[in-house]
């Protein structure tokens, strides 16, 4: 099968590196014919080429694989790959959690399909456990470490003792955060991931602007401090909750217990959770980022494109976030503490406080209406 | 899909309970026509019978599920099944650990195929990820905690500080052990799974007889203790690394960094590791018993069968197991400490030693000589 590769740059390169060295026996049989890149300091490659249109209007190009990134052009290229007949495997969880829905009506009317097991997850691998699950069963709920950079960051923090910024700042030297982070430490990225998983474990398409974010970027070594001091990790979780007639979804940092599988998921690693009725809890640990393991996940869905292995899932229906149902104690530092008066149940350190068992909009009103732009806020569980 | 299903206990009850709810869409198409069951008292079903002809020569059933369990007569029913060209889904591992070599053959010579998922880690699922992996590139090792009975009792004793008959009691109460625990605390169950696991992961075939297998039948409260206050826990594990010309497979109980992962899989859970070249560590959690995580695996065999996937593996070869390379400290509690003393590296509380950095096979000839029937060894990692 030959395949038009769309960006040359961290994923991109390990699916040339898996695709040309010719590992497994099937793995030959994917052929890339064709690499997009974005400029002539990328054209290392005679495949390599600047105009897209050698890619989408090649008849031969059967697949598309897109590791570009970002909204544009992505999704346009993307748009007509499969409106010209090509299947299309994704690795790309922004453009991917805004366009799921459109992309998946135009594969289904061109008769191709739609792959994106290393948006979400890396090559952990999370997509294709969700969908074997759910071909027995419903899955009930999911929630876990969907992020490596904050991981890393916050397990950094962890064992040093140190601040955020210097352990951001060493995230970007080793490659594991972006210059501009924003997407990683304030949380975007798990909440494109968390609606990508709410689309696959639910069958729901969720605005992912309605799932309530919070980051780790006001996060201090106090913070963590009072975590080690009372048995708890911190940790930066998106979650999932199958309801009768929504979901409830959000992304936020919690405090797990020391004694949790969680805690002790370190570096840039993810581990992500399902729980389904038969099967019960089902937790999946593995590299959530990085060249390899994230192009890993790109060959595996060009190779069920190749045997022709449809996932046949009945098409995703849209659904609104509802939260109402989510309730806990929180822990909230702020240089506000009145604002927060009113469901506060103890102090947590000399800058922090723990609230009652308050709801999820409590805390997130109280947060929007405090005025304090350093204010750092982390559910607490059991 | 009709289904033929070879015995009625916990696992076959949870197949029919599966199948019969008719969940997924997918599900409906399999239907299990006939239930072989060992006596009268078990005839609770119109489709029950005491006669395996009924399901061997019965035309119409094109798949047979042996959830029995022992070496016969499941090892002779699953031959003549294959014989007779249906398909064959296993949860049965001391019978395919002994005999996968041969009923592979057959099935390959019947035009049929034979899966094992619930063999060996329940529903985590792993073999259906190691088979996902390996069609991109080679395993290099793998190793985890594949019993859930002694992980439960290893988790009690850890928490409650109690000694091993007690909690081995509880866990028969509870019905996580047999009446005859010998097969999980003697390390004979990990053994299977641990064959099962090197034949899919590395595609061979090994006597696992050749296995060298320690239980945890001899730990006692002060062991526990000692790894408490070192901070370790202490794991039943399988391991396996793939050589050159061998493998090196080996089960025996490790006292795991409080840090790891693995320290903190409680109750019955399983986790299992595969390291590979590009995707690096994986890690599986999940049920690895029970009645209905393990009847979920058995299903979704079913499924891949009825969706004609065939994992289109190379058939695996013949290897011997060499632990030749396997070197590391290893805690022995024994009442022969003068038979340990040339490897002695310090005393590990009042009746156990650390000894130096030696070889396994080492560790085995002096457990082996030492002539001390309440010895307890443990390998110690970093």
């Amino acid at each position: 099968m030959k395949i038009g590769l769309l960006g040359h740059g961290v994923v991109g390169s390990g699916v040339t590196a898996i695709t040309d060295s010719c590992a497994g026996k099937k793995v030959r049989r994917l052929e890339v014919t064709r690499i997009l890149v974005k400029d002539e300091s990328e054209m290392t490659d005679p495949r390599c080429t600047m105009n897209v249109e050698e890619i989408l209007s090649d008849p031969d190009i059967e697949a598309v694989a897109e590791c570009m990134g970002g909204l544009e052009p992505a999704h346009t290229f993307v748009r007509r790959a499969l409106e010209n007949g090509k299947h299309v495997v994704t690795s790309n969880k922004k453009m991917f959690a805004a366009y799921c829905g459109e992309l998946f009506e135009l594969a289904k009317e061109n008769g191709v399909s739609i792959r994106y097991e290393a948006s979400c997850g890396g090559g952990i691998p999370w997509i294709s456990n969700l969908t074997r699950i759910r071909r027995l069963e419903p899955i009930s709920s999911f929630c876990g470490i969907f992020n490596g950079t904050t991981n890393y960051i916050l397990s950094r923090m962890t064992l040093t003792e140190s601040e955020f910024a210097q352990n951001l700042a060493e995230a970007q030297k080793l490659g594991y955060a972006e210059k501009n982070p924003t997407d990683d430490i304030d949380g975007y990225d798990v909440r494109y991931k968390t609606a990508i998983t709410a689309m696959r474990a639910f069958g729901v398409i969720v605005d992912s602007s309605e799932i309530p974010t919070l980051g780790i970027s006001a996060v201090t070594a106090e913070d963590i401090r009072w975590a080690k001091e009372n048995g708890y990790a911190l940790k930066l979780f998106g979650s999932g909750t199958n309801l009768p007639d929504a979901v409830s979804l959000w992304v936020m940092p919690v405090f797990v217990g020391s004694k949790d599988v969680f805690a002790h998921i370190s570096d840039n690693f993810n581990a992500v959770q399902s729980v389904s009725k038969d099967l019960g809890r089902a937790i999946f640990v593995g590299q959530g980022a990085g060249s390899l393991p994230t192009a890993h996940a790109v060959v595996q869905d060009l190779l069920d494109i190749y045997q022709n292995q449809d996932s046949d899932m009945p098409a995703p229906g849209s659904r609104h976030v509802c939260n109402d149902g989510v309730k806990a104690q929180f822990y909230v530092r702020t240089a506000a503490p009145e604002k927060f008066a009113e469901f506060k149940a103890s102090d947590a350190g000399a800058h922090a406080l723990l609230t009652k068992t308050i709801s999820l909009s409590e805390l997130l009103a109280a947060l929007k209406g405090c005025g304090d732009e350093t204010v750092f806020a982390a559910m607490v569980t059991e």
